[in-house]
């Protein structure tokens, strides 16, 4: 199988079976890929909260109905509990372990989100000629935590986390420009400029990820990051939290082309 | 006072006082009016499940914790128990009476909805040069029952309302590219040009409101409709649900400009 042009139907039924577990990114070349996580119902209408008054860092694609394993629209034949390469399990807030898959811990009390992920709008960032550094690079893209305080909804709240690429400025408003299209994947950038006024201390020390370089005559670029409902989920302490490994994402059955 | 020019703040502290009491139309000019659903608790994760799932028939500008009759984005110092001119009580789906304000009906278990309306977008197409046929017959839009569901959401679910608007094809290409910017206020068309497509028998019998002259050369122009959410959960028969009557819309403190 051609991991790059096959279906999400092919690659999901591949890792179902146990016969694909790398990491997604390039695979089903042209499909939304997604941020995963599954919470008791109990949370669940909080959170949904939480991903409506946040749109720029929580953009939700989908959800599931309740202890349903499949999505209404970004995955009609889909099965949440097996169709990730890798998952990790939290328990009140503390990672546990990675599962390949989920079965045993599944109940039918659970909701499963599908939240947005840069890999969309980086794709039309590049077809614009405009850089993206860290793939440039090869590694993962920086990731710092702002000063910056999400919408709270009940129990979830905390600052958000964004992501940097950095560019020229003439570059960073077509990149602005481009990403008004991409609304459900993180939409516009949150800041462009100065890193500090965000509550960025040092550019070269991210959060999470690698730094990257930054040339002369280059600015920084933040976007909202999908790092944040993750975090600000975990920082509730839900009993039970399962969402994809790092690179696993939830591959869906939804276009690039139909998000911009 | 001028209600044309007054702000949000004093037009709701008016209707607070029960010294304004007429329908909203035209009031604080430039600012974002909106349809109000008031559920108890227990139906509030259906139905904002169902708003994510509907963003065109059902667009949703803000939803308040429970119990706090205030909302974080549309109305920090609003009072929705009073600052909407009058309400309609529904029991078990049914209409019960209209009150100036809902004070005595309220409880502390409550989650206020605030639903986009299409004051917003009409306004835009207007300043476009684009006719608003109902505007200048002076009367209310057209609206029709279709035979598209909307995607459900528990007990909420049920066929999409439309309101129509006639028009040229040229316009009505040029009224997409305005509307793609209001997402949330209904975005673009849900159908252009023949009615029996979308399960309309008779143009000239809406369903709700009054029929507009089609002139020569125009085709009939559908939006999804504020009417929907209200009909869905009305068809769930919750055990109480409040709303605003026809015409007297909530005012937000958000402009129309910060939505487009």
């Amino acid at each position: 199988m051609n991991l790059q042009t096959a279906s999400p139907e092919e690659i999901r039924a591949s890792i179902r079976q146990g016969a694909l577990t790398r990491p997604t990114s390039g695979m089903a070349k042209g499909y939304v890929q997604a941020n995963v996580v599954i919470l008791p119902s109990k949370y669940a209408y909080d959170f949904l909260k939480f991903c409506f008054k946040n749109p720029k860092t929580c953009p939700l694609l989908d959800v599931s109905e309740v202890g349903s394993p499949s999505f209404s629209k970004y995955g009609k034949e889909a099965d949440i509990r097996t169709d990730v390469g890798l998952y990790r399990l939290y328990k009140d807030g503390k990672f546990v372990q990675e599962y390949e898959d989920i079965k045993a811990l599944y109940s039918d009390d659970m909701v499963s989100f599908l939240i947005g992920c840069s890999f969309t709008f980086e794709h039309a960032l590049l077809e614009a000629g405009i850089p993206v550094r860290h793939i440039e690079e090869n590694h993962n893209v920086p990731m710092y935590i702002t000063n910056i305080p999400a919408q709270p909804s009940g129990t979830f709240k905390g600052n958000i986390t964004v992501s940097m690429r950095p560019m020229t400025m003439a570059e960073a408003i077509k990149a602005t420009e481009i990403t008004t299209h991409f609304k459900e994947v993180h939409g516009t950038p949150i800041h462009i400029g100065n890193p500090s006024e965000i509550g960025i201390g040092n550019i070269d020390q991210p959060d999470f990820g690698e730094a990257v370089t930054i040339k002369d005559g280059e600015v920084p670029v933040f976007w909202g990051c999908g790092v944040t409902p993750q975090s600000v989920a975990l920082d509730a302490k839900p009993d039970i939290m399962i969402t994809h490994a790092p690179g696993h994402m939830f591959i869906t059955d939804v276009k690039d082309s139909e998000m911009s």
